[in-house]
């Protein structure tokens, strides 16, 4: 019995919402018109996102202007807040966002999460969870959820990091660590590249922004999520978007998955670093902190390193050689570049796309435009978790009270 | 205002039949159970899908049985028809399948279409449909619409194939000389792969049916289609699912696409057969007719040929490197062999679940059952095409009566 009153009710409220974001602010008669409701039933609604802190009413519009009577609803600035954090190879973050998608408070530390027993790094994870949403508190936000991106495989609907190589984790689940940062609020994890991906569904700067794309992401390992039609393709494990491990030479170097001559083997921050004749112990005393690999490489690049240019082009052709395939198989509408990737796309992308145009033989879906770099750079997984956690807000607002109902944290 | 009234019967009267076609025979009390609405309300659908010729009453149920009152419904096997068309590279075949899915008229011709000039081609396939709409009606059957299944890339919602290349065309609206054959009647063209997969979907005889497969079909080329959550993926020009040219050895042999390396290269039919030392000639010689070279390959690799075996275990291998990027990628619950491959499935499988088991990584992806053989073999395209006809029909029986108001050929 899907279309009962009720779920009818809370449909429609998040309909009114989802119009206040995306065109408010906005009168409720210009609301009424564009969600197909009357006039009164969008006041009911109105009154209740009210009521619950999620709109507010700008008061009647200035006299002497047209057009646009009664007073003008938009989103609350000091409503529900997503908490988005990160797990890094080299650092932790996180940060808040409103509604609207500002970021209200951020915090990032570096932490050589490598190999590192889990209890600290996640305890040291959920302290700073704490400090940014009691800094979002005094702001005048309510934190909703908390959302985290992990660089690796994660169960699907679950808080289970099944395999994380770069980070050395494996059937790690954080969730009762960081449930106990922000106890009774929802936790999703996620993989990094999917919540990069999301950002840039939401609010990657695009316009319009793409529904169908493979973005690229890169945290040391190379990831990649599936956009297909506005929605983040999860697999039937929750493992999809392992780009990482397409084939690119099949007998190529053996790679930590098990196989031969996978994409990370060439395109991987340490096998771009080997190739460019660096080492991460020369990285982190010449960048210390997060980023310090890519900081180098791309310093590097930017003085005409003919070593380091190579490693780059021989990175981009192989990522050419994967996309070509997740191209031919997907016919997505572009390929973004994202993550910790962007700031090497200059030496990467002309490899690229020569393999893209060379191997994707329709010239729809290959030539210029192919390729998009993300204007979030590597924020953009921190972001995207964050967002997310607003997302679910907009689809949902009655599920935010039954949660306050839960934590007694009512508006 | 996607919530009207009439738009809400439509769909009303779409759920009752795909409740009958999946469950029935069924009580009108039992229709109403399942889809959750009045039993008033389903008499009056009921009423309307019987007078429309879709439903038929098999009369009150035998005395002294209980529990199911009232007289029982089920798709009247009178009614619509699917019409399914294939062109493939050296045959013609069309079939009828009723409601119910039984394929009730069929026939198949030899035709080599390779390279031959476009008319006569198509000419002699809308001589076979009307033969076979013509054998469907003197079963009491009434046609539908007609679906056409081709080997090539065509353009999404149109009849336009942009490039078959092992048909040799390219830039061919295959339309207005169909659709002559049916006049009045919905006509779609689509690629083989995507048609066999939803034949697949439909009537694969798994039980339960996967709902995320990749599924692999070749006719000379080879083909895939990605299926999501039951629906096929199509992608933004409509040219998703292109395995054939994935990259699998980057410096690989040059590819008729343009590409070097790509899969076509080592598993494509002819690539098979020139590795097996056998030419095309030797094929025709042997077993003409359709599926000759397949039949031969089979008949050596059964004899023990140790060059045939060769060649197919490295095209086995060739797919398992391939598919080892697509599973990487999408995560789907299983990788469905079908088409023309299938009779070739006992000498591929060994090298293909070796290749997957290596290059993915995860255990739930790779290992036993990773890999299915279609039970539907070389009739999957066929199959598929009549029926996404009467999957239309189920979908919306309502457009059915208006396709008869524009033909003047009602109920």
């Amino acid at each position: 019995m899907p279309n009962t009153q009720q779920a009818m009710r809370r449909r429609n409220l998040s309909l009114v919402l989802h119009a206040v974001a995306a065109h408010g602010p906005l009168s409720r008669a210009s609301v009424a018109a564009r969600v197909g409701l009357t006039r009164a039933a969008v006041s009911t609604l109105v009154d209740e996102l009210i009521r619950d802190g999620l709109l507010v009413e700008l008061g009647p519009s200035r006299p002497g202007t047209v057009g646009r009577p009664g007073s003008a609803l938009q989103l609350n600035e000091r409503g529900p807040a997503g908490i988005g954090a990160e797990i890094g190879v080299d650092h932790l973050a996180v940060c808040a966002v409103d509604l609207g998608g500002r970021v209200r408070a951020r915090t990032e530390v570096a932490s050589a999460n490598r190999d590192r027993t889990v209890g600290p790094a996640l305890a040291r994870l959920a302290e700073l969870v704490r400090q940014v949403a009691a800094e979002a508190v005094r702001e005048g936000l309510r934190p909703a959820g908390l959302a985290v991106a992990v660089p690796g495989l994660v169960a699907r609907d679950s808080s289970l990091v099944v395999r994380a190589p770069n980070l050395g984790w494996e059937g790690v689940d954080v969730g009762p660590a960081l449930r106990a940062a922000l106890p009774g609020l929802p936790l999703t994890v996620d993989n990094e590249a999917n919540l990069g991906a999301l950002a840039e569904l939401w609010r990657g700067g695009h316009d319009p922004a793409p529904r169908d794309f493979v973005h690229v992401s890169a945290e040391i390992g190379i990831g990649a999520a599936v956009v297909l039609d506005g929605r983040l393709l999860r697999g039937t494990h929750g493992f999809a978007g392992e780009l990482g491990h397409v084939p690119v030479r099949p007998e190529g170097p053996a790679c930590a998955c098990g196989g031969r001559g996978c994409l990370e083997q060439y395109a991987g921050e340490e096998a771009v670093l080997r190739a460019s004749g660096l080492s991460p112990e020369q990285a982190a005393a010449q960048h210390p902190g997060p980023g310090g690999r890519i900081a180098l490489l791309a310093e590097r690049a930017a003085d005409g390193d003919r070593r380091v240019r190579r490693a780059l082009d021989g990175a981009g052709e192989a990522l050419g050689i994967a996309l070509a395939g997740a191209v031919n198989l997907l016919d997505p509408r572009t390929v973004v570049l994202g993550g910790a990737l962007t700031p090497l796309a200059p030496w990467l992308l002309p490899a690229l796309e020569r393999e893209l145009a060379l191997r994707v033989a329709d010239p729809a879906r290959s030539g210029q435009g192919a390729v998009t770099v993300s204007r979030l750079g590597s924020d953009g997984p921190l972001l995207g978790a964050a967002h997310s956690v607003v997302q679910a807000v907009l689809d949902d607002p009655a599920g935010l009270r039954e949660a306050a109902a839960v934590t007694g944290s009512g508006a």
